[in-house]
């Protein structure tokens, strides 16, 4: 039995990238003049009044399985809240307002609620309202008792005050801050390693998620794998305060290499210091369980980094002054070819 | 066997109301003094910059199972568009931008491809930009090869043009506009009636759905269920040209008693006359193959008017005129009670 990766646990990365280059032409058949910027960003620009209107869509895919089973419902709210927020913030923008769209088999009021109270509360946590929703019952379309929840948000930036990560040199510091586990992605890896353990061990998969673990400092990994998907909002504008910073990297689905090389120009790469945090107790475990080459850990799950920033790089030092758990993790060096995160 | 109604086939339209009653408290403790209006309207209002921006977001729900049983993708797209392009016309809105959100269990790049084009074809068509998405590979969600499709839209209406049910007064005229056929609501009921008959007459669904016939002019129910949910966008316009419009309502989930009373203010109701329009085929054929009670046909489907637009009394010919397939449905009366829209 081979080690579990994340094409093996039926997400396909690299096929996701393909199918993106298909519809860029779609895409680019509705380009209207208000449009700044191209496919690819963490959030879509849109010039209006004189100000710039940032939008993003996410989520929160199978870890709601995850939270199905724990009956943790107000986290997974709160988790595709956060990732949209993040998502907006890395370009620069303050959130405005967020909708959010639940579908399930069957519509159960109690969960239901409990899910909007996590939106409601991480949407009062970032200043933002929650101005619409979309709730669809689809008998036949779920397995089960599961449930589909997708955000969207909506924020604003001063045209100039867009994170652009054309303004990234070579010699900028990465500083990255800590995330609180997965956040929203890998899960279906995550699962599949879970379910996996389960089989080995002739147990059910609650066992294995509810098992109080000494690397854990005797927390379970299902307490682990439901951390709600941290924010970052607070921590960007404290460090636009205190340096300038380039441009932002939210490290999400595809890990690493999908996501650092959104915050860099072309010909331009990362080169990161991967001892320069301790990877965090719920990867070490999952990988271990799993058998997870290493490769796979870093294009799955962001491996305790949630976000790294491009500080200017005379203004490392007062970007870490800035914030109390950032860590200088690498800088930006030139780079071509298909690999532009280079572990040094 | 008794009749197939809404409910039956899984979805319950007043659990749904229940539902948004609970959850009211969570989304009013995330308003900001930008919000206009109150839960329960077609799109959501925030003030920006002198300017009114609106948001909706909805999901084509199960109308992708006859998508994907008949390989119709762009139509499914284009569906999720117009159903979003709608939803922000009637408050008045112009569309600026467009987000997707795509989730399946396995990602096939032809179909989402074609997904993708025909949202991009219906976001050209109303002029907005497709400005970003997303795409989930959701191992173990799904059942089988289903797909759940959910659209964000912005729009954007100076204040003074906002359509405000407020401003309806006893007297006005419900002006009518025809459906495409069932556009994006009622699809469990119509699988669950598709489903019955094939198991009835000892065939296969898609025998059903591909049978030819003569009160489809030899059209299938296949065709004239995946229709493509028509956008009233220049109709909108059109309209607001040539008459005094107070409001707009879309008839989408929950039909008639479950939209026409959001374009009309507490205390006001409407009296229609359903003898002036014919009802189109597809909704008799799908009523009788499941023998459907009449107000379960009313509260589910549009019935063959997919928009209402109130219009001042003494503009009902000017609007008429501008608008050739409109029909003048009925009129606006005083109402209490829970039913507000009376069969006249």
């Amino acid at each position: 039995m081979g080690g579990l990766t994340y094409k093996t646990a039926g997400v396909d990365v690299r096929l996701k990238e393909s199918m993106l280059k298909r519809i860029r032409e779609h895409v680019a058949s509705t380009r209207r003049p208000e449009v700044i910027g191209d496919v690819g960003a963490f959030g879509g620009l849109f010039a209006f009044k004189g100000s710039v209107l940032v939008a993003s869509t996410d989520t929160v895919g199978t870890k709601a399985k995850v939270a199905e089973l724990l009956d943790s419902h107000e986290s997974v709210g709160a988790d595709i809240v956060n990732h949209c927020v993040n998502d907006i913030a890395v370009m620069g923008a303050e959130p405005l307002f967020f909708l959010d769209s639940f579908s399930a088999a069957k519509l159960e009021p109690t969960r239901f609620e409990r899910v909007v109270a996590g939106i409601a509360a991480a949407c009062r946590d970032a200043g933002m309202a929650l101005l619409g929703g979309e709730t669809a019952e689809v008998p036949g379309l779920f397995n089960g008792n599961e449930y589909d929840l997708a955000g969207f948000i909506v924020g604003a930036v001063e045209r100039e005050r867009i994170l652009d990560p054309a303004s990234v040199r070579e010699g900028d510091a990465l500083v990255g801050l800590p995330s609180s586990g997965l956040h929203t992605n890998g899960y279906s890896l995550a699962r599949a390693i879970v379910d996996r353990s389960a089989h080995a061990e002739g147990v059910e998969v609650l066992d294995v998620l509810r098992l109080p673990r000494p690397d854990l400092r005797g927390g379970t990994l299902g307490q682990a794998l439901l951390e709600i998907h941290r924010s970052y909002l607070a921590e960007i504008r404290a460090l636009r305060g205190a340096a300038l910073v380039r441009s932002v990297a939210h490290i999400t689905g595809g890990g690493w290499e999908g996501n650092l090389p959104r915050a860099l120009p072309e010909g331009l790469g990362a080169a990161v210091d991967r001892d320069s945090w301790i990877v965090p107790p719920v990867f070490r475990i999952l990988a271990e369980l799993g058998d997870v080459p290493e490769d796979d850990q870093w294009i799955t799950w962001n491996m305790g980094i949630g976000l790294v920033a491009v500080v200017a790089g005379e203004d490392e030092r007062a970007a870490l002054r800035a914030l109390p758990d950032a860590t200088l993790i690498g800088h930006v060096e030139r780079a071509s070819g298909d690999h532009r995160v280079r572990w040094a």
